[in-house]
């Protein structure tokens, strides 16, 4: 970790805001938020069904959209991960495959009203996506509100599970103190988010193997975590994994699974 | 132009998209669109009245909000720009000032569904925002997908001007080669926006004089145009205005207005 908080400050920041976040939830009359069942994901069937296969530049066309899901379907990755204006020609591309569609949702500022977040949620799935990653609120996380955090996360992942759709809760941890990390992960397991996941690749830096640890030992063993963001190897894989991770999200999938050097940006 | 198409080429693009986006509209049956009336901007009154005071970073917080906001108050910027997360916060601090507080929808891009995109500005507006600059789909635009830009830019500009608010639509011009703004602009302006934007200051470029004046040839005298994106010092925006724009978006507002350099990325 950056600023190497030590295991005693980590727990102690993680029962601080979860105390605070239980008092504001209890105030609003909700109870804290329980994520879906995780999937259980074993090494023995290789990388693929860790890897959301990712394109997410907005100048990509419907045919290399149609050439990840053509890869995905290929090499039998977990989803691919696309704007939520790209699911309706993916979930179609997709259909039968197993392969499910994952729509990002407040991307990548995260900045936007909590409604619009949910909003774009609740389309995305009517579209066919099935899992859902939104970016938090940085500004509200910069301001310690807590309560937006809480609302902004509840909104989504209300919509999610009334669709028994994962959510997953992208922190941006390149744009966060350690301190903030801690709250962020705290906060979105109390909304009842399913994953955590560090980063969308468009706000500078991705996922550090520092960063996986840290978002594991605050989320405790059951909640799903993904890496994001500059994992292009299989390498780079297998070290998040070891540190905790059990979703990769890249757009050098194939290369990952392959063993080759990816060139994604992503 | 970086292509140095012809004024006769322009003006061939330009009717060809109209005669086929016309023919969208009609067989869909819907009129093209009508701009709301737009203000007119003088330079007598200098540069303030021009300029949408910026600050969309993820991380900004509720202080450096207020901050902006007090800047466009004293100086009298026509608009505060901000993430719609940010419009309760800014519509409360500027109420009674004058300025309008402008979100942004889509942003910064533009990828996302169109339902969601409209969804926003609705929320947006309805929590104090009297401008939206939402961004164009421009993975649509690379498939050539005119229905769809149609639909997308529609959906957001009905919202808009059922609240009497004006709509800007940034185009993204670094991803667009010259006949892709051309459509852009035809597309925006048959769809009934108030004015076609450069850049949202995240996708790598931003305004240059040549794209303002290749949109404002396109839009014709009457329809907005707005420079954003690098756009940092009283020459940028003057060399802006000259060339066809009458709105200038900017994090460097104040030093533009006071003739300093500013230090904006924005």
């Amino acid at each position: 970790m950056a600023q190497g908080l030590s295991p005693a400050t980590i727990k102690r920041l993680a029962r601080q805001t979860r105390q605070a976040a239980r008092a504001i939830l209890e105030e609003a009359g909700q109870a804290p938020g329980e994520p879906l069942p995780l999937a259980p994901v074993d090494l023995a069937a290789g990388l693929a069904p860790f890897i959301d296969h990712t394109l997410l530049k907005p100048e990509a066309s419907a045919g290399q959209i149609a050439q990840l899901c053509e890869e995905a379907r290929e090499l039998g990755f977990a989803t691919v991960c696309v704007n939520s204006g790209r699911v309706p020609l993916a979930a179609e591309l997709l259909q039968g495959s197993g392969v499910k569609v994952c729509a990002v949702t407040g991307f990548p500022l995260g900045a936007g009203l909590a409604g619009a977040k949910a909003r774009e949620a609740q389309l995305a799935l009517a579209a066919g996506a099935g899992e859902i990653d939104m970016v938090l609120n940085v500004g509200a996380l910069k301001d310690c509100d807590l309560g937006a955090l809480l609302a902004d996360v509840g909104a989504v992942v209300a919509v999610c599970h009334e669709g028994a759709a994962p959510c997953k809760v992208i922190l941006e941890t390149a744009l966060l103190t350690d301190e903030e990390k801690i709250i962020a992960c705290v906060v979105s397991q109390l909304a009842g988010a399913d994953y955590v996941k560090t980063s969308t690749g468009f706000n500078g830096g991705g996922a550090t193997v520092e960063d996986i640890a840290l978002m594991r030992r605050v989320v405790g063993p059951t909640m799903g975590v993904k890496a994001s963001g500059g994992v292009r190897t299989r390498e780079d894989a297998l070290a998040m994994i070891r540190a905790g991770a059990t979703r990769i999200g890249a757009s050098a999938g194939v290369a990952i699974v392959r063993g080759e050097r990816g060139q994604g940006a992503y």
